[in-house]
């Protein structure tokens, strides 16, 4: 699926980034989850060889990278900013969870530039910094130890939007064929038969084994191979008890 | 809310991590979502000065870290392991996205521990370890640069079993009692052993029976009473083919 559009509208802004690890590591984030448009804010060092060390095959996005040196300067053409924070703020812009925050934003996307914008590692975004976005977004963490790494603050973030931005996708395997009805019946019955051969089962006092079989084999869709192979092995005990 | 019960019963197990940064990263991660227990099988470098630097205030998850030799030590007394795999595997377990599978490992958890298991940064995990677990998940991501940062891939999982530990929704099936991972590894030996005796598995000429075997059976989530009731028919088939 070309997911291209939204995810080539979104800016992921690093603001008065300390650590050119970070910086790094936030490229690699988002190469991973299509995110190719990275803004710098007044960088502490950049570029640097230890960002590039840290990107680790994105340097693409390193290179291509956009260095300004104010944070409206980063915002500027973006018909919505949202800004990471930690903290509640009581004047504050709108607040929003992370998971709600990739929703809106690819929505936003749709209709021009979108800028996700992360702050300073110590320090954060200052009170103006945030009320220059429409949206701040909260990655949930444990309450008695919030430190995030700003690296994986941004992954959190670029994965949401991915997600967003993709149908969610389903592992139901399309090679393997499902049996049918007929066939789980026929297992059943070979199972039946061969467990009263070994004497495991006694047709006169079942104790519930066929119910508690049927309970367990039908939690999952067995496939065509599969019946094969469970008929297989009770074919197998069958010849050595009939001996 | 207190979701304490659940994530603390979540370890988050590093297979033969090749940078001690990493695994510092990985405590760090784990920290902010409100996971403790970590465990590393034998990894390259541990302890180390430069895990202790990236774990940046996470240092009592490092020093509780559990080093064990090998992955089936570190799931010993789980009832459930988890996966995480980037490329498809043709026989391998029940296949989940990274936020499918936060529920699903909360689910479990209400029952027992829960391992969730990260290979090797450049390797990945064996065939063989993927095997001994029931589920494999994966973190969707752009499939032209899939190169997660172990670091990143742990805080993306933490994440998600922390945002379901915390829904109220989630389902959580408190009848059965499920098989631990010792018990159901004691079923497959016993499985191996007795097809063997019937002639069924050629242990010279395996042809995949057992990979077979355990997506089946890894789909199922077997409850104790169940891996009960396979033992026995195993057993009288023993006893037949004994005669």
């Amino acid at each position: 699926m070309n997911t291209t559009p939204a995810l080539d509208r979104i800016r992921i802004v690093l603001s008065r980034t300390s650590h050119p690890g970070n910086i790094g590591a936030a490229a690699r984030a988002m190469k991973t989850m299509g995110l190719k448009s990275l803004w710098l804010v007044d960088p502490l060092q950049f570029p640097s060889p230890v960002a590039q060390a840290r990107a680790s095959g994105a340097d693409d996005v390193l290179s291509a990278a956009r260095v300004v040196p104010t944070l409206r300067q980063a915002l500027e053409g973006t018909v919505l900013a949202a800004a990471l924070t930690a903290r509640r703020r009581e004047l504050g812009p709108l607040r929003t969870t992370a998971r709600e925050a990739g929703v809106e934003i690819i929505r936003y996307a749709a209709q021009g530039e979108v800028a996700i914008v992360f702050g300073n590692e110590t320090s954060g975004l200052s009170n103006d910094d945030v009320g220059l976005c429409a949206l701040t977004v909260t990655i949930p963490t444990d309450p008695a130890f919030s430190s995030l790494n700003l690296g994986a603050a941004v992954q959190i973030l670029a994965y949401e939007v991915r997600l967003a931005a993709t149908k969610p996708e389903t592992y139901i395997d399309a090679r393997a064929q499902l049996a049918s009805h007929d066939e789980i019946e026929g297992f059943y019955d070979h199972f039946v038969t061969t467990m009263t051969a070994t004497g495991f089962h006694d047709p006169g006092n079942p104790r519930r084994l066929m119910p508690r079989v049927r309970r367990l084999f039908g939690r999952i869709r067995l496939e065509k191979e599969e019946v094969g192979i469970l008929r297989g092995m009770l074919s197998s005990f069958r010849q050595k008890s009939d001996r």
